[in-house]
């Protein structure tokens, strides 16, 4: 039997690549699949297979793969250079444009990946208040910096009180110096919320909130949640920071319109780079202004070669004005119908499936309800983790495309065919792995 | 008088970016030049004003601007998609294309910048060595993750004694953990380098030195320093790291090629991209097992939206293969027959000026000697700024950019033409500052 395209790239790519994969995301048993091209929401793999993409490279996707307008727009730069050392008309426009899309943003810094947005955005906040300790959510992932991983994958033998969670490393060797500056905080849990922060009052730099994030449970925040603590941070000399880096997508100016306070700073990535690396930060000017070289506020030299270059500028600011208020809209119209598609399809196989997400966001659980936080979600993906994987394979090989954490991201290419094919497909699939729910 | 475009233009970023630059790199007084269009050696403004540009991007663009295989190269691969949830061949084809080319790498990780490249090498050396601690060189810049920014600029009223720098925090805000964690040494002082390093060998996860530091001096580190440290770090159970962002175009293994030790990790970026935002870093397959998730010595998540991406990678393939053997040779020659030209127009002019750099980089020094350490530097810098701020002027009116280190990138397209003008440049320029030269 000759072996597939897919299995040949994969025997080559454990010999050079650790696990045989770029990215953890993509690695699947008995071997990832390979995208030979893509277009909108349709993707070929190596094979000759073609998916769904309701992955949309993890929410980064808003208008799919490939879109004309930005393709061209991107090659259009590039045939004027791709990186410069000087500045470039594009970085202006496109900050004048994010800053009146966004009204918690007086000033922008653009930066390569949604990682870099949230590290910086971290230092800025420790930088401006001078303290050195911040608070996150247990279980919200942020990027990759060690000081916000912390926390990020807990589990009973190492979370401790949910009272007062324990700071828990993501990745060994990390120092205790770093486990001591992070405050974990449980995600929607006022009471214990308030009492950690109090607790650490004096040193806290900041609590940087993901408004509905995706690995505890794709809740939104409370509005009292975020009123209660941004009135403890007005009080006690922090920052309220939030990282929209996936939830910017979820309405035109992100899910921070949706709230009666506003952050003083916001990470931004994904969808703004219009397929292309990017990250930003913005919010305030008294503190973006500890980022100004030629200021008398300067405490924050910030360089990068490719930061603000113009490929992924010009990519984003395209995607960005394509992505208006009406094609927001359209997008959630058309999720709002999936989600009515899904709830049916959930009572017709009469499974214990719940779903949360908003705007273009869709995430399923393997349980009758929305897990609370970020411990319920743990135990109930480990006792479903059979089911689930089961329910992911089938998906992959019936042609559709999510993310492992049952996340569905919807893009402004998909119509009524898509998302009818998504819920007939899940249907199949609910009933395939339905003996194997717990 | 009506304004400039690039006046104009920079009137409206000082509204929305802090400083009114994205990095500060760009930032010249009285406003940065605004790239219009570039190609090959050749940049031009929003004004039309045309430029030569030794800048390459701070050293990223090795085959100049727009280079047109790679942007074809690139523009076919974008009409296809610029970013999957999956897996691609150009990842395993350019993976297997670096560890032909480096001796010491077994596998290799892509990401999006020489600051996460830098990062995650640092953190995955903790997580296999479970040690907290690394040690860098004094005045190295590798990137801005606040553990490797440490003492990347001290001042004499911060930096301590020489036998034993100071860790000194580069930013506001860094926690104390942070700076415990760093152990700083004299580059190229071996003596003070090894009895450091012996007084943290406990707690010593790696050393990373850049063998040939842009902002400390621009020389080679010394093979006995090299050798050294390397047989020190075998006694001690360190890891031996390179970062070799900026010199890896230096040869064409990098700079490693010319010890005869090999480090364990290196960290690359800037033209293995070609000219879109790229890090990575590989080297020993035992150490890079703990990035497998699938595999026994698993102890490094690392998953990241933008890594690997098949636009940066399909320009980088591109534009390595492009720079081959003889093109390194090339290269490498016309850059050593702008040093003979230099080298004569600084006797020409007279002027207390050095050269330093390798391969096809060049930095020159406002001194007779090229400083011998950071701090040797330092004072140079702090002495001559007057002068350098006039030279730097000068060639940017005269249609020269460089770096603002006085460092030179070359690339392949550039021929003896520019490399004259170059020369007639600087020593209408040498005559211009010498005056102003202490």
């Amino acid at each position: 039997m000759t072996q597939k395209k897919d299995e040949i790239l994969y025997e080559r790519a454990k010999k050079v690549l650790p696990g045989g994969a770029s990215r953890n995301q993509v690695l699947r048993q008995p071997h990832p699949v390979y995208a030979a091209s893509a277009s909108g929401s349709y993707l070929t793999d190596v094979n000759g297979k073609q998916y769904i993409d309701f992955s949309a490279n993890i929410g980064s996707l808003i208008h799919g793969h490939a879109h004309p307008k930005i393709i061209e727009a991107a090659y259009e730069q590039m045939k004027k250079g791709t990186a410069y050392m000087v500045a470039t008309e594009v970085e202006v426009e496109y900050a004048e444009y994010m800053i009146n899309r966004i009204k918690s943003f007086d000033k922008i810094r653009f930066l390569n990946s949604g990682t870099e947005a949230v590290m910086h955005l971290t230092k800025v906040a420790r930088a401006f208040t001078g303290r050195y300790k911040i608070a996150k959510c247990e279980g919200a992932y942020h990027g990759t910096y060690d000081v916000i991983e912390v926390s990020q994958k807990p589990n009973p033998s190492t979370w401790g009180d949910k009272k007062r969670p324990n700071s828990v490393p993501h990745t060994a060797g990390v120092p205790k110096g770093v486990l001591d500056s992070v405050v974990i905080v449980p995600f929607n849990d006022l009471e214990n919320t308030i009492n950690i922060l109090e607790a650490n009052k004096d040193d806290l730099a900041c609590i940087i909130i993901d408004p509905m994030p995706h690995r505890i449970n794709m809740l939104p925040a409370s509005q009292e949640y975020v009123n209660t603590i941004y009135d403890w941070t007005r009080k006690n000399g922090s920052l309220f920071c939030f990282d929209e880096v996936i939830t910017f997508r979820v309405h035109y100016s992100g899910m921070q319109e949706c709230y009666n306070v506003q952050p003083d700073l916001t990470a931004l990535g994904k969808i703004i780079g219009g397929g292309f690396p990017i990250g930003a930060f913005g919010g305030r000017n008294d503190i973006m202004e500890v980022l100004d070289p030629i200021g008398q506020y300067y405490k924050y030299p910030l360089s990068g070669t490719f930061s603000a270059n113009p490929i992924s500028l010009t990519a984003g600011l395209t995607a960005m004005k394509l992505f208006d208020q009406e094609a927001v809209n359209n997008l959630n119209t058309l999720t709002d119908k999936a989600r009515s598609l899904i709830s049916e399809v959930i009572k017709i196989a009469q499974v214990p499936v719940s779903m949360s997400g908003d705007g273009s966001i869709i995430r399923l659980h393997f349980s009758d309800r929305v897990p609370i936080d970020y411990r319920e979600n743990y135990y109930n993906e480990l006792n479903q983790k059979d089911a689930i994987k089961r329910f992911l394979d089938y998906l992959y090989d019936h042609g559709i495309i999510c993310v492992n954490s049952l996340a569905f991201f919807l893009n402004t290419t998909m119509t009524d065919k898509e998302i009818n094919i998504l819920a007939d497909t899940l249907l199949d699939a609910f009933k395939e792995v339905k003996p194997y729910i717990k």
